[in-house]
């Protein structure tokens, strides 16, 4: 491990504007002051076309409007974004693509999805999932998730600072790459998807960590991002089990300390 | 308290439709078999109106559907419900009242919010909100709450079976009433409200527990289900508290064992 590398991008809990002070009690009927975190609207346009209101702490908008678009199958490789335009005054972001298109079909089929809230996919977001070689050469080695664990529970964040927030670390081997924050964890993952697309960033050498459970959606999003381990602190559904054994998606529960579950794909697990 | 008072409804971990076995191998490369929770599609329909398909571990689908149409206002106190109809096989399950509405126009508005999912909600969410008045003279003494987080924390779960899973309690004082779990925070609530307006139980002196987070919907919902006090172990968002102290509705946080902190409509807490 790298002992002297950092996030490329992480956080920042000293930003007035994602958390605000607020007065209440406590069970001892104290005054006290806490951080909470601010939630706030966000539109996303692709071009002239309005896909979608989402609610975010908006600290990377740029970021959250291309993953959201990449992970909707919405923008590929193909399209060329000439500008992003983040309007904060009208809570909006713009991106323009080169070549136009109409998303009317896939506003069209909708599905909420289980997760903390009720959630929308388009109705194709499978459409690249079965496309996807993971690679089979990448190793995860015991010590280096454990080191990867402490870094991330012991980086300043807003979960530290005001909670009910969800985070998603890229990582690799031991070294930590991006982390980000938001209160939905889709949000933190299309945020991460939004930097590797912008940065030219592949996933096929990485590993994804988030506090989110692992869901169907979640284990789409990763196989989508090419990257072939995913690891939660939280457990499993069993659908999300069944299409990471489809992928072979080393799948890693459960993880908090030195202890952890996997489910799915254990060969790319190095026991050290 | 009544020691003896026992939920009305609540979750069923032995169900075996509920949780599946799936064999893995643990931190120590020792072989594990471990459950999951099973989440399933359920497309509901109002009369020949679908509306939405949702994830759920459909335990409870007919709940679930009512729950889901008068927290989204389509289902009022004016409209009577004829039949419920859950077609397991084909995942469905269909509303019928006496009198046809169209909800187009419902269903063209649709906001992404906040929450651990990208969720839904439609454009008038917020109808009901302005007009709800809550009760003032309900207390919540701080020797029941902790009475009632006992009982919870204790109560068999799924999420003590399998994890990856949101619970909700309805109770009044000490006594738990419903309990629901779902792989959505929202389904739980949903599934709550879809039992109160079918047994016609009132949330104007009860108290509601969720183990999401205390966000802007989560609030809302309460609100409109007419109960005056909101308790979650985890924390809050600051549109969450704005709207809690704009309709006096109490907002505790952060309670687990004999802690937690209180951001809106203090009045109603009795520390005894």
């Amino acid at each position: 491990m790298s002992a002297s590398s950092e996030f490329l991008v992480k956080p920042n809990p000293s930003d007035a504007r994602l958390t605000e002070k607020v007065q209440g009690v406590d069970q001892d009927k104290k005054k006290i002051i806490t951080s909470v975190t601010v939630e706030r609207p966000l539109t996303l346009f692709l071009n002239s076309q309005e896909i979608v209101t989402m609610m975010s702490i908006c600290d990377y908008p740029e970021f959250l409007a291309v993953g959201y678009l990449v992970n909707q199958n919405m923008l590929t490789d193909n399209d060329e974004i000439i500008k992003i335009e983040y309007e904060e005054d009208i809570e909006t972001v713009i991106v323009r693509t080169t070549q136009e298109t109409n998303f009317e079909d896939k506003l069209r089929k909708k599905t909420l999805t289980s997760g903390c809230a009720q959630g929308t996919v388009f109705g194709d977001l499978m459409e690249r999932f079965e496309e996807v070689n993971l690679l089979l050469n990448i190793k995860l080695k015991t010590s280096d998730l454990y080191a990867v664990l402490k870094r991330i529970n012991t980086a300043p964040s807003l979960y530290l600072e005001a909670g009910a927030i969800h985070g998603c670390v890229l990582f690799k081997n031991s070294d930590p790459i991006l982390f980000m924050e938001d209160v939905g964890r889709h949000n933190a993952v299309d945020k991460i998807a939004g930097y590797m697309f912008l940065n030219n960033i592949s996933g096929d050498d990485k590993m994804f960590y988030t506090t989110g459970r692992l869901t169907s959606e979640m284990v789409i999003k990763t196989v989508q991002m090419g990257i072939p381990i995913l690891v939660s602190r939280s457990g499993f559904t069993a659908w999300g089990v069944d299409l990471a054994r489809q992928a072979d998606l080393t799948l890693v529960g459960r993880a908090r300390g030195e202890r952890f579950i996997v489910l799915a794909a254990e060969h790319r697990i190095e026991y050290d």
